[in-house]
């Protein structure tokens, strides 16, 4: 197989976290018998200062030509004041919608050694293996109108009903492949969006009858995913409850640092990225930990090209590297010794 | 100090844990020399069931006539499926929309002897005593238009810069009170509504120099509130973004069963009710624990009637209880003795 891919490193720790998923990636290529084209783009607040446009057409462009996406990180200081066409995060939006990449994925697994680092209590987390499935271009984000009067403001929360059936689908699509349960989160209550929301799920949960459903209020699964996480297979829900609910999972089970994410349309055509941020702190200083974008990555692999068996491959290695106990500076206990980037990636490579 | 309460009892174990709270209002009563006029209305299902409408005219007179509102819970699977203006908590929201109730003060405090049930690490809770402060009566729980059309569903995130500004003052005046720092959430990024918030939280600080600011992202909170919880004090935010961030803070101490809640006007007028629900399962069988009622009572006497003494004499009742190891069935543990409703709240009126 041979697939182009365009990586677009970002801001702070992006360029050190793409480079060394790009090295597993070669790895993976040799190993698999695979070509993976890479080119490099511009994107977030480094493209401000070289483009003055978070997202140039050149990234639209070589995007366009390439099979995945392959992201880093965007966003610092440096940008924060900056207006708001001119923030580093309208990148990240404009891709998303220019195209079209409707589904985010957003895995959470309890990985046993890193159980530690959690807030909450091992009992409760130990078993959590979810998937986040957010809607990524309709809802508050691009709704029309969205504007200030002299008094007031506005946001639009519209969603038609295509939108709403095609992430539907993805979410039972993905459940059969996984513990085959959908949590549809919506708040029925209050929002006609949210009852449209609901008919459709129920709609489309005829045609896939092997898979359990169940309707959950958002506030509800705000405190379900603290106090009984382990109980959700797929999470499916639009794009501003799963801003939220995406992170507060995130953070559960003490892997904030290590979890992928999926960007995907409908083609499987997508991008793919680290969840966490571009940490101005530590960047260039080789201690950033990868595992993140490498296992995105092997989303990459999985969602965008099929090829399981490689996905898997990446997975299990990182899986081991962490169980033979070897951590970058973030994870380390004071008694572990502590990897530098370079030196993590190739425990990864040699697994 | 003669005041008089409506008691709306409403559904499940709302009639059971209201009495217990109204018999240790009375004994305040009693003790401080003040005499506390309460009379008792319909709303929610029961009301339903009596007059075909979630909040009737009656109930409304009758909080008209009233310094304060004390509420029990409504809702019940027998009004699930009718349609959505006969629904239970419609008249939550009717009530909320008519008296103007536009703060709802959410305090969240680690209780030592419950903290046993919490999903979260004792070291990470023990010392949280955060309250957040929602805006109740605007946003997409009221916004226009809010509708359905064939293919699509629209509603509308409104405020205006005077809900904004009423709601941030009290923010800022609560946490005077407290430990002077607030915490506002807003998805600045993204929404419109977001930045005139933000503003309004700018603009207003200057008037209270004594307080520390933090502006938060919504996403950023929600992961927060579960990492580090003991860095909040008063969070303000929106209607939709409260909802969400009060519910998954009720669960982080394990506390749920015992939170108080309050939702105030301008003037001082307010309502009053615990945040658990109407526990069907357990209704009529003097199980339920009337702790949260009973401390939605003590924050009457103080946000309502200025009875800050009297307020922390219930609060102090409370926790003695809870101190010597007195639980009804939801809180306690196989080896412990389990009270009824009734003896929890007479060990409660003994102390
Ligand atoms: C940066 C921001 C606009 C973005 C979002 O809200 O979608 C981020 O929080 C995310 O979840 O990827
Ligand atoms: C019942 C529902 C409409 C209500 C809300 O969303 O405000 C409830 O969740 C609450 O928080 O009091």
């Amino acid at each position: 197989m041979r697939k182009r891919i365009a990586v677009l490193p970002g801001d702070g720790i992006g360029p050190e976290v793409t480079e060394a998923a790009v090295k597993v990636l070669q790895v993976i290529g040799r190993r698999f018998k695979h070509t993976f084209d890479v080119e490099y783009g511009s994107i977030g607040g480094e493209a401000i200062d070289k483009y003055k446009t978070p997202l140039p057409d050149e990234t639209i462009e070589l995007c366009q030509q390439s099979d995945a996406i392959l992201l880093g990180a965007v966003g610092g200081p440096k940008w924060d004041k900056n207006p708001a066409e001119l923030r580093p995060e309208k990148g990240l939006l404009a891709i998303r919608k220019h195209f079209d990449l409707f589904a985010n994925l957003r895995p959470v697994i309890a990985v046993p050694s890193l159980l530690k680092a959690s807030p909450l209590k091992e009992e409760v987390v130990k078993d959590v293996d979810l998937m986040i499935v957010r809607e990524l271009t309709g809802g508050l984000y691009f709704g029309e109108p969205s504007k200030r009067t002299e008094k007031a403001a506005f946001d639009t929360l519209v969603y038609t009903k295509k939108e709403i059936e095609r992430i539907v689908e993805k979410a039972f699509e993905l459940a059969r492949l996984r513990k085959g349960k959908v949590t549809s989160v919506d708040k029925e209550n209050v929002l006609q969006s949210s009852k449209l929301w609901r008919e459709v799920v129920e709609e489309k949960k005829k045609g896939y009858p092997d898979v359990e459903v169940e309707h959950m209020l958002v506030d509800s699964a705000a405190m379900q995913l603290v106090t009984n996480p382990c109980a959700f297979d797929v999470v499916v829900t639009e794009n501003m409850f799963g801003d939220i609910l995406s992170d507060e999972a995130s953070v559960i089970t003490g892997s904030l640092g290590v979890l992928p994410s999926a960007s995907i349309r409908a083609d499987g055509f997508g991008m793919y990225e680290p969840i966490h941020g571009t940490a101005p702190d530590i960047a260039g200083q080789g201690k950033a930990n990868p595992a993140a974008t490498i296992l995105s990555v092997a989303m990459m692999l999985k969602y965008s090209f099929g090829l399981e068996e490689e996905c898997a491959a990446i997975e299990e290695a990182v899986n081991a590297v962490f169980e033979d106990g070897f951590y970058t500076a973030d994870l380390a206990s004071p008694a572990d010794r502590v990897l530098s980037t370079n030196e993590w990636t190739d425990k990864v490579v040699d697994e």
